[in-house]
Parts: C-alpha cells; structure tokens; sequence
C-alpha cells in the first residue's frame, strides 16, 4: 500500500484526467464500493484503487492500492460527495458476436443523457437483458455519470456499438421490437419468448428511419390522452419489464 | 413590451435571486415554453415573462413581457443551455380537502432527487394520478431541475405536503398500497379499482416505519435475483403503469 498526500502527485494528475472522455480510451474511472466490486467479479483489470480508508483497501493488490487523504479523494472524484473509494478500471471490450445467442437484448439509438443511460443499464440487468447495443451517437457508456446511474450493474451486461450491418446479421436470428407513439398493438400484447431485440429511440428524435425499417413489429404504451411521452428511462422500464413477465 | 439589456437591471437581479430556494416563497422559475404554457392553463399568475424573441411573448400581458439579450437570458436562466421563454409564476396552493374525492393518489417519503420527482410527476400525469402527497423532508417539488424533469407536466396535478393526521383522515376513504422488496404480492394482482393511494419510499430508506404501519397491502416488482433494486422512478412507472392498466 502507497500513501499519497498531496494533489500534485503525477499519477493523480493523470487519473484527474480520466475526468475527460478523451483520456478514457482504454481505462475508466469507477467510483464506490458497489461498481468496483461489479468491476472485481467481471474480471476486469483493476489499474489502481484509493481510498481514504485503510480497510477498503483489503482484498486489492498492495502494489495497486492507495491511501489518500480526503483533498486528493476530493481531487479525482467527479462527485459532490466524494466516495470512500475509488478504482482505475480496464475498460472492458464486448464482441457483438456473443449477442447471438442472448436471449434479450435492449438496443438505444442516439441516447445522450449520461443518468438516463446509466438507469436503463441498470433497470435492464434487473430484467434480464442478456446485452445492449447503442446505435448512432450515444453518450459515454462509461462516463462517471453513467456509472453512477447504474448502481453497482455497469458491468452486468455487455455493451456495444452496432452498424446497421451488424443489427442486419442479428435481425437473421432475432425479432426485433419497437415502441411508437401510435402503433394498434399495446405492450399488454408484448411477446418476448423468442430471441428479441427491443429498440428505444432517443425521446426528441424517436428512432431513426434505417432502424425502424429493421422493425417487425411495434408497440405503444396506453396512456392518458393529451400526455405527449413518458421520459425514455420509464418508458424502459416499463417495456422491460413487460418482457419480463412474458418471458418469465 | 419592455426591452432589457443589462444584466445589472434591478428586476433581472431580483429574478436571478429565485435560483436559490429561500426566495422561492411566493414564487417560482418556469423555463421554456411547454412548462409556461401549463403554467397558464392552469391559471396561475404570471407576474413577468421573459423572450430572446418577440414572437413568443405575443399572448402574454404586454406589461408583463420582457425582450433580453442573450447575456440577460443566460443570467436568469438555471440551465447550460437557455430556454428561449422564462416565466415567473405565482407558485401553486393546494388543498388537501380536494384529495378525499382522488381515485388515484401517489405518496413520495423523503424524495431527496429532483430529477427523479420530475421525472415521476411527469409519469403520474400520463398514468392519471389526480394528486400527489410528499411527506418527510423531500427536494422541493418546484426546483428548476424538477420543473425541467417534468416536461411541462408540473402544474398538471395538485402537489401537496401531509402530516400523519392528514393521512389517517385520508385513510378513511381510500386504501394505502405500498411496494416492498419481500411482499408475496407480485404487482400483476395490483387492483386499484377503489379509491387508493400509493407510496414509495426513498432509494436509501425506503418507507419510514409511521407510513409503513399505514399500509393495507404491499406488493412487490418481481425481477432477477441477485439485482438489489431499481431506480425509484422506474418502480413508480412500473407500477403506476400497473394501476393504471388495472383502473381503465
């Protein structure tokens, strides 16, 4: 175990630039107990821990563990609240080629809000979404935001970007869902026991024209007239579960 | 129409002023269009609104209406990004006596996310929620961030504080369900035909022991063993989906 005192230290400059996503190529930073633990039982290589608290530090490589003091905690968390502690994470790579046997698979098109991403990930590992692909221009899957939306489940499910190539080749073996604003058919009706892909487009733009053509059939969720959405996080969790129940 | 171009302007001073809570007695911060809109359907009063562009301040009292710069909009707005419109609108009192003839009641304890409580009003106006009751210490239900999060739905249903007395007189006419982690109840036997009133606690606590003890039946989201919980938001769509579904 190292101590390290003061915020000039080289290696906490260079985590501090972790903050930014263009230094976050090959590693993440993973804040708190609960995502780090997630990081540890993925198998994912653990670069560096810190922690303010000898005790955290239990059970990670000595060589790799860091006490500090809570102005440096304070200096490489993205947080308010700094955390106890904080690692220095692999960032791991997933082969969409595994995706063909998943069973469930949520699909985000164009998502840019870190919290909403981070809740979707999260609420899909609770029901059983096997992976997730992002399509278009998406915020970090890895940003501390999204991390910390996720609660402890970022690294629960595997993440990839797809080309429309690709969601072509998974479309040979799975149904691929949608949900629209006005589709006859209501999620009641929501059939999931096959191999399926459940595609979100982002709240403003819904989803674009490419995927929608790759749809074989769409949903609507009943609700209120004269309410235009529901924010994409709900209207997640809402279908996921659906397919949850129908699946299960 | 009057024309403000300085950010030393007394009034604009005075509206920066209700970014911060303490001065947000008697009124509140509506940014953009789809939240004033509301705010005017609902028929509240408006006191000063404020546009980059003339055009939208057609339809609002000509002495109440206020062309900024840029600069000026950016100073008085709460967001990254200003809103092209900007009300100040004379907060909203409920009355609780109103609630007893409510079907359908949501109950936050300690919600302390503003992002979330948007994020659920926003839900419970799509899922026909006539009320909703925040009890214990929770984030201020008209925060700008709330406001934002509930996209334009905030003045759509009667948001009230409650003691304990308040909900015992209320639990004369209606029935107090609640969701927990371990209940046999699984949501799909949600009936909600009667008059009813559903709680949730917070992420951190869930709900305290004086609300708990009012509860006639709990039920439980069932979902993937080993995932702790989910977001509080996505539980209250799910489950206001389900009440919902069970009611129409």
């Amino acid at each position: 175990m190292i101590e390290i005192t003061s915020v000039q230290n080289n290696l906490i400059k260079d985590v501090v630039k972790l903050h930014q996503k263009k230094y976050r190529e090959n590693f993440i930073i993973v804040e708190g107990k609960k995502a780090l633990l997630g990081a540890k039982e993925a198998d994912l290589e653990i670069k560096y821990v810190f922690s303010t608290d000898k005790s955290n530090l239990l059970g990670f490589d000595d060589d790799k563990s860091y006490l500090v003091n809570d102005k440096v905690m304070e200096k490489i968390s993205t947080t308010e609240s700094a955390p106890v502690i904080l690692g220095i994470v692999k960032k791991p790579e997933y082969d969409i080629q595994n995706f063909k046997n998943f069973k469930k698979i949520i699909l985000l098109d164009s998502i840019k809000d870190a919290g909403n991403l981070g809740t979707i990930i999260r609420t899909a590992a609770a029901f059983d979404i096997e992976g997730m692909i992002l399509f278009g221009d998406c915020t970090d899957e890895f940003s501390p935001k999204t991390i910390r939306s996720a609660a402890g489940n970022i690294f629960k499910l595997p993440i990839v970007h797809a080309s429309v190539g690709e969601l072509k080749e998974l479309k040979k073996t799975h149904k691929m869902l949608t949900t629209v604003v006005n589709s006859k058919n209501s999620i009641d009706a929501l059939e999931a026991k096959n191999l399926s892909i459940i595609m979100f487009g982002s709240e403003a733009q819904g989803l674009c024209e490419e995927l929608l053509s790759l749809s074989d059939i769409s949903y609507t969720i009943p609700m209120k007239e004269g309410v235009e959405s529901l924010n994409l996080a709900i209207s997640a969790g809402i279908i996921l579960y659906e397919m949850y129940k129908s699946a299960n």
